[in-house]
């Protein structure tokens, strides 16, 4: 490896730890590296979990460290559809650096500075991506998607919020630009699994029979109790945690959500919200 | 009319100023008149635009006025389609009052203060998905029309904060809710507009094939003379403008967009905006 080098890591969350302790014995304190890892690592002890960035930060000699995210399916890159993603890092001319190496005249690379929250957007997302299978196995309307994937924002970027992360970044690539096109994509494997839980199966039932794992049945479990112990209102995710685990009846899940106590559009647009754009 | 009343007004723009001076003839100071008209209204000299809900302001004797916007297909929602919408007012006890009056068991209504911001979103989509229907017109992928929706909401929000909205509000139903669902729906007719371009039909020739009026062009003209005047930067809306009335090349457009000068992934999420939120 040479000084001053890019590293992109993009391994599954499962292995990122170890790989990140090989590469943390190759690289130099200049060295920018970069997740492009999407998911959460449960805290061995103690509650809630690490992003890929603070596993970088907690084993690398370099505090040059970013991630990718946003829209951005592998086959259509290599076939030259047009691209945006977003790098995020605190560290200026690690985003400088990103945007230069990895732009061309198919793919462009936005910066951010807000990193967790880029990075929760990144993982978040599979469980809408379940739920919006189940509504899409149900044939739902598009207003019920549109309401259903502003919801899941809506929530996701609560639970952002009291991890320190900034909302806006749900406004950006990482966060509404992937939502939308892994909500709305029977390619991603979550959107799958909520297929076939909509036609009846149990999840035990809908997991044999895709023969894979989808990522976003553990980010749920991880997320819901996070979400538990720092009091944040997530309906559409804890009704899915109880349709899967608790087999509740899917009308009871949908009546909540549509008579729930939380009667605001955008909670941080209140005159009365205490958030402060910009403090981290 | 019945003093305390609630009037909702779902009327085309171009005759919303005749229809609400006649409301005002009717209408009490306790009355809740609530726009449901999707537009904006030139200016007839001075340049610039009116939204519907400073028609209201501008003549009626109630202060009592607020709108609605969302993802609301009228079909969908009379087949009882689940729906969210949202109520916009300055006067909390309206937004109140609608949420009671309007609820069901399929139709869910929330409440945001930024009335100009629900407006603007709800007229300003109609731009973004003329430019979607081209894109599917030309058979982008889902990286490039994740992309294209993600940046529209950028350069929407742009505008809106110029003109004293709330960029939050672009996270919610009457934002992305509402863009993501006409964005990509061949139901629309702006959506239908750019579909036809993308076969390479002049802008006349498209609309004379389809046999009516695209509200989005009459938008775009308007919302690109003011952005132009307040120095908003809109690469999408721009580079529309130049294809539909210099008929320049899409590859120049398009270029645009991949180069063009703004690297940010969300603007107001930097820690040196100036935005303060919630002080509008």
């Amino acid at each position: 490896v040479q000084a001053g080098s890019v590293i992109v890591m993009s391994v599954p969350s499962a292995s990122f730890r170890d790989v990140t302790t090989q590469v943390a014995a190759l690289c130099e304190p200049d060295d920018m590296v970069i997740s492009a890892t999407k998911g959460i690592e449960r805290r061995p002890q103690g509650g809630g979990f690490l992003l890929m960035s603070q596993i970088l930060d907690e084993l690398l000699p370099t505090r040059r460290v970013g991630v990718l995210s946003g829209p951005n399916l592998a086959e259509e890159i290599a076939d030259g559809h047009y691209t945006g993603t977003v790098v995020a890092s605190r560290d200026d001319g690690v985003c400088d650096t990103v945007r230069q190496v990895l732009r061309s005249a198919t793919f462009r690379v936005y910066a951010n500075s807000d990193v967790y929250g880029v990075e929760l957007a990144g993982a978040l997302k599979n469980i809408y991506a379940i739920i919006c299978g189940i509504a899409g196995g149900l044939h739902v309307g598009q207003n019920t998607m549109g309401m259903l994937i502003t919801r899941s924002l809506a929530e996701m970027s609560r639970l952002a919020v009291s991890l320190g992360a900034n909302p806006f970044t749900f406004l950006g690539l990482a966060g509404v630009g992937d939502l939308m096109v892994t909500c709305t994509s029977p390619l991603s494997r979550n959107y799958q699994l909520g297929s076939r839980l909509a036609q009846g199966l149990s999840l035990d039932q809908a997991l044999e029979d895709m023969g894979k794992l989808a990522e976003g049945v553990n980010t749920l479990g991880v997320v819901c109790d996070r979400a538990r112990e720092l009091g944040v209102y997530m309906p559409l995710a804890f009704g899915l945690h109880r349709l899967l685990f608790d087999r509740e009846d899917i009308g009871a899940v949908v009546t909540e959500l549509m008579t729930g106590g939380q009667p605001i559009d955008v909670e941080f647009a209140r005159p009365d919200s205490t958030l402060t754009v910009g403090a981290g």
